[in-house]
């Protein structure tokens, strides 16, 4: 009945989706048809979300409206908030934010309404409220009031201002847009799959954006950029020249048939598209910042790993870098990954509702049988 | 590259599992090897859940371990302790123990290793929490204390008298612990497939369980047998004769190509066995509580929908009126059905952790293509 298995569903398809594309051998990301080379530096993560949201870039007049919307929607409620000092206190940030998004349904009043409308309003809120959430978790943990937010700031600006306290310089708040745009889809990646699953058993989009959540935080997925950034911290920290120290770590791992984080994708044969534009990004602001140690050790890194094993560096590698250079905390790396992929988990909730079908593999079956049931009694 | 889609999946086989087997064509169902019909009724949950999680059906000598590592394990920890009034308060109950599973981790020891030992006591813990969270979330929010656990009770025993504040009859216990054994596995049914693509990403077991648990929550998966007894009662309280009703009825919203909820399975083409054994029970706790409506009801419905569409009843169909004559709310359905599911969700992820790999599926794109990207002032 069943086919031959795929490990790992390589190669198979899960389902249909018209929101993102990738082109694997030639490098190629595409947003509902856009190049993600041209949306880069020209798109707006607002206009991002929309456009995967709601199926079309939006007119100025749309711009305008569903800015309003997210300003509007961005409080958090109150299970939220009366919860959030114990969270905070007790919970590791993607801990943390899987139960905050979950309580946070409680305040949603299309909590549980899988209509067409209810979810595009739940879309605008969750992504307007994610950005906040890791603000206002960062400030509960180290004891300070989150910053009022700033409503004539878009998301990227206002992000670095209620985590950091100060207005960001307009380049960051521009470069930090940036990256919240080649994060926002990615076709059938694990956490938005994760997603689908859930949301295929008409289950609410709250419900499947916690499963997301969920997922995103295992090192093989948006834990990834983390990991990159505590290794290179290791290493510096290790003493020496950091760029030899690099090469002899790295080639080290290698020899032991250890994995090196943010290399490597089980979609793109080549380059990424997305980490060009972040290895541009974490160049500028290195120089600008005036101690590029840490992206000449990721150039090194990466010429390194693609000379022994021909692996590309994938998102999360130059991603960990910038993220550094902003002044993010390492541990919010991964929380702020899932603060632009909001936009794409939502949408393919909503795209997985409009044309449902449960989505229930088989599975191969590989341990005993025909074994005999003996009571308790007589074991 | 890609295969040629499968909507949903159906057939396509995702994972290796030693866990269970269905045979859909014959009606049969297997744990570790075990036909169901030999353990309902001759296999307590608890071993159920130490087969699943450990591997084998336990000693006598492993059995009291189990035992006594699940009754130190119930006890709730500080965090859900400190928000289980507010969620009771504010949240239904799937959502609920999204939420309460979720805060949860922060007084797990083990919450962030996936090391075999790690996740072994995580399972078990989880097991012996979940029917202590969905009663503690039912006395919560209607204003009573919850009841001592009782160490001399096994987990159903001790369930329906921390739900109900009574010591229930031994037959009740007996049959309520037959259902939990008959839900505790299935193969890669939906939620247990979300638990899987999460631990996939080396996420840890509350993120997967969580995932599991939002996507039990769906009416085509866990929600169905909280909307069969839904669908009894408004029949019942339409007025007329309960069978003649139900026999209008189903024709009639048949006849507008509507969903029956509880009949049809994509997996069994014949009777589901666990279907069986809960018409069984039904008709036992029926027959002893005095008024068999509901019963004589589902009967009327299994007749009708199998003469009209040729499906039979599946899970959840029989369940929703052995949950209802043995008191326990129709709102609480699904969430007994995630006690039981614990013990195959927490097995599933030890045996990918195991032995993993990414789970990330291929998408077929169906959206355009090769647009450019005007400014936001050009548009």
């Amino acid at each position: 009945m069943a086919d031959e298995p795929s490990r790992g569903l390589a190669d198979v398809v899960a389902a249909s989706t018209a929101l993102s594309d990738i082109d694997g051998r030639a490098g190629r990301l595409f947003y509902r048809g856009y190049d993600i080379n041209d949306l880069a530096g020209h798109a707006g993560f607002e206009e991002i979300a929309f456009l995967l949201q709601r199926g079309h870039a939006p007119s100025r007049g749309e711009w305008d409206g569903y800015r309003a919307e997210l300003a509007a929607g961005r409080g958090l409620g109150s299970l939220v908030m009366q919860d959030l000092d114990g969270v905070a206190r007790h919970q590791q940030p993607m801990e943390a934010l899987r139960s905050l998004v979950s309580l946070g349904s409680a305040d949603d009043p299309d909590a549980e309404s899988n209509e067409p409308a209810a979810n595009l309003r739940k879309a605008a809120r969750l992504t307007a409220q994610q950005p906040v959430l890791i603000a206002a978790y960062h400030a509960a943990r180290t004891g300070r009031d989150l910053p009022q937010a700033d409503p004539g700031l878009g998301i990227a600006a206002n992000f670095l201002m209620q985590l950091c306290g100060t207005r960001p310089k307009q380049r960051a708040a521009e470069i930090f847009d940036t990256c919240l745009v080649l994060h926002a889809d990615h076709t059938m990646n694990a956490s938005t799959f994760a997603a689908r699953v859930c949301a295929a058993t008409l289950s609410d989009m709250h419900s499947a954006v916690v499963a997301a959540l969920g997922t995103l935080k295992g090192p093989l997925h948006g834990g990834a950029n983390e990991q990159v950034m505590r290794g290179l911290e290791a290493i510096r920290q290790g003493g020496g020249d950091p760029l030899e120290a690099v090469s002899s770590q790295v080639r080290q791992r290698l020899a032991q048939g250890e994995k090196i984080m943010g290399f490597g994708h089980r979609v793109y044969k080549t380059e990424d598209p997305r980490a060009t534009h972040l290895r541009r990004m974490s160049a500028e602001l290195a120089t600008e910042g005036g101690d590029d140690t840490y992206y000449r050790m990721s150039r090194r890194m990466e010429e390194v790993v693609l000379a022994e094993k021909g692996l590309y560096p994938n998102v999360d590698f130059f991603a960990a870098t910038v993220y550094h250079y902003l002044g993010i905390p390492t541990d919010l790396f991964t929380p702020v990954f899932s603060a632009s992929r909001m936009a794409g988990w939502t949408a393919h909730v909503i795209e997985q509702h409009a044309d449902n079908r449960l989505i229930r593999p088989d599975s191969e079956y590989i341990g005993e049988s025909g074994l005999s049931w003996v009571p308790l009694e007589a074991r």
